[in-house]
């Protein structure tokens, strides 16, 4: 499972004409060899999205070489870019409450090398996992958030945007954190929060998505990670799923079946951004996978 | 797939203890064979809903004298039941715009003897279908709603609904019918429209569930078979499913993966109905598969 | 998602007129309270089967009392049958070899309380789980198979029967461990050892099944969780699913893709089998969900 | 729906640096507008797939013109290659026999105008399909196979053989035809003949699958879009899915269900192989989808 180093980039532009042939003419040029290509074009917005991974052995020179002879081109093309390096692993921060199945199954890609990251901490506002996270020997940060008022609020969530600067994260997991991020947070770090809501969103919005659910007579229920934005469970969409239940399954059955469902659904949006294969178009996103 | 003669009997009444005991000692007491027996208690309600299929011919009486001698155990039970028998085909009424692709399935599992019903007449508000529809035998009634006036609807509605009485309609299906039935019409037939709906309510209600999905970005789209109430989109769901959707499909995409999903959706949804699969609890549903 | 105590009666006999009300008729004798029944005729064998769960409070007495009182009717009908107590967990004894992606989950799922057994120990032919099985507080048990002299392997699955008996072990889990259990083993503790295999049987049957779906270019790779019989990846089949793949996954993509579909099928599958769901009919599987 | 006029090159080749750029080098220098690019390298055969659609007014010269001016890049590359203009509807021959779920499904999607083909006639060794063919307009043909004698039955291939060029087939449609081609049908038109098995291969092949499932106690069935080889169901596969069943269906269940995935995924392989997305490599096959 060792796979070679690569390096990835991903582009978007304004849509013409001979932007493939421009990008991949340049890394041919170079000798450079492309293990990977997609391509999309958003048709609304006129808009150009591509995503190249090249064998990093295959090219003369490093990434920062890379970014100074590919930077005229860009401009050209008036691109928005970035090239990833896959030596450089992303670190996530993770934020937690009582619950523990995303984080359990998060914490098992991670130690079996499946989820190629960085873990510097997971934060939660309960004690009841910090076990179970320093035997991973990751360090396990209790932010008290019991306290019902404001100021109290706002110091914890100023405490949990200090953590994630100091330990530099790129990008921040809530693996079933129950806490509203207030609107600060959520602009600060765009397309960098990254949350696992349980229901198949746009239905079902807030608390308590399965018992909305139940209520409702649903034949299917799922879950959604989405990129955090200031408006509650209206972010982008990364990925989503459906598991069906029957009349038989109490709200408690539901919860169960979820589980199950918000462990994959986040495993897989979270491999899909580690891998940058996220770019983000508006309210939407094209993920190639 | 010739299937014995059946008696299927579906009972509703408040939960106690006894009740399969009592009625499950009735056939036997009969001599009756059961060959599918389901039950479930809804929690919330405190009700208890059972189904039985009985082989008529291990009966020494008919239908009707079943009813007779069984009224009084449901009477002690407070019981709503109802007994039908397999040999009486169930009439469906069914109603269409242009698009056949519903139609085109439900008449082909209707003539292979799939779907063991009779269809007296199919009524639409085009003409496009009626050589389609009259080569299988069956009348095509077209009623004219291209007019805006009010009272012309109204007038058409009338019209469908005096049809549906006189062709002794069992069920009114809308194979995607894009009219919207007036509450007179919905609150006439309880629990006997059943339509399809393009999207996985409760999201996307109302007009162009699919064009609402592409600009939400959502990553998988579905379908709804439901039992038509005076509400838009908010009866009771009978059935559902989900089918994936990248960012690459467009609008006409996301309708041709929708009408695949559509038809089948309604097909089960109509197969569990006819036979007498589907109890209505409130504003949800026990299917008995 | 506490569950009230409950007694789970589970029957097979031949098929007759008159089962269901016998069995529910003495339940409501006694005021049993059934909470859930399910039955099913297999027509070709002529047997019949059926599972009912009955709330412990609403017997006036004892499981020990309630099988003495059953066994005339029982015997009336030639049943083969059991009564468990939810309040006597399952021991269920689980070996894993190197991988522990199954263990990993089936361990989450019963310390978070979803799966009620014990787990007495765990049993492995390698040394690396040990840590992570012991801050469970559960018993990590090394039995040396390095060795390919036959009479070392021998001894070796000697030394595991003895483990499972002196554990009083009621189902052996099998959570990818990659020894061939001998013919012996196999036969002494029939639809007692449960098996998870990384390919959708009966297809890739045997050793690297990945790497053969991979070579005949499948479109879908599953998981099956079977019990384990003297015939390799033959015996009755439990639960299966699938996850689609495509030309541009490698084995190695293969393998991770399974990983998930393994755990959730070994989990769905053990669910089954604890709550005795499971009714075996020849080498085929009655799974009352 | 709409779809401006495309033209699709597909390309297969030695696996090298420079590819992509060359092509799409080639593509941008005459101005050709790329609306859907996808790429692929077989590792094991270390070849090179890829599929560009090109908006065909674009371009300042036709699909002849276009191949003449490719054609020293493709010899430099070693490629073998096509481009087809989707102004060129591919003519699909049917065969069938008596069951028409398959039949019905794809002439629906065809005279809706989802698929866009030319289907110049239907063959079957039965009758009882002659009007609902028929009256779609295109050409009914039985050919008679109802002798067992091998003469005759190699005299009827040989029709279908002769009708197949005559009516200048692009592809042939076995859509559950029940006949075994023989050796040389299959190896005349490699690629071209295309099947829909009722199982999901390799699983059950040969007659009567869905009874084979049924006696293993498999917990879902498939079905498999494959290219028809010399070797029975042995062939690249192109589409594949599977469905639930459980240990109450029966035989005729499974025939049942298995229908409706039958027809999804043969529609689907067609598509594909319409939209010349379907490129072989020996016995497996990359799908552009």
């Amino acid at each position: 499972m060792t796979i070679a180093r690569r390096y990835t980039l991903t582009i978007t532009c304004p849509d013409r004409s001979g932007i493939i042939a421009a990008v991949t003419g340049f890394i041919a040029e170079h000798g450079g060899f492309i293990t990977e290509a997609s391509y999309h074009t958003e048709l609304e917005a006129q808009r150009f999205f591509m995503r190249q991974e090249i064998r990093a052995d295959s090219l003369p020179f490093d990434a920062e070489t890379f970014r100074e002879k590919f930077k005229p081109l860009a401009d050209d093309f008036d691109m928005a870019w970035q090239l990833t390096d896959s030596a450089n692993k992303k670190r996530l921060v993770v934020l937690v409450s009582k619950q523990d199945h995303c984080l359990d199954d998060l914490l098992h890609r991670w130690r079996s090398g499946e989820l190629q990251v960085d873990i510097p901490c997971v934060i939660s506002n309960h004690e009841n996992l910090r076990s179970f996270v320093e035997w991973h020997g990751i360090p396990f940060i209790h932010v008290d958030m019991a306290s019902n008022d404001p100021a109290s609020k706002e110091n914890a969530f100023q405490h949990i945007a200090a953590l994630f600067d100091q330990h530099q994260g790129d990008a921040m997991v809530l693996a079933r954190f129950m806490q509203i991020l207030p609107p600060w947070l959520c602009q600060r770090y765009p397309g960098r929060v990254i949350n696992i809501h349980h229901s198949f969103l746009p239905s079902f919005v807030g608390a308590k998505p399965y018992h909305q659910a139940y209520q409702r007579g649903v034949k299917l229920i799922g879950a959604t990670c989405h990129y955090v934005t200031d408006e509650l469970d209206a972010g982008p969409i990364i990925e989503q799923d459906t598991v069906r239940i029957d009349h038989g399954d109490t709200p408690d059955d539901l919860v169960r079946y979820g589980r199950d469902i918000e462990k994959t659904v986040l495993a897989r949006g979270l491999r899909y951004h580690v891998e940058d294969r996220v770019l983000v178009c508006g309210n939407k996103t094209i993920v190639f996978r």
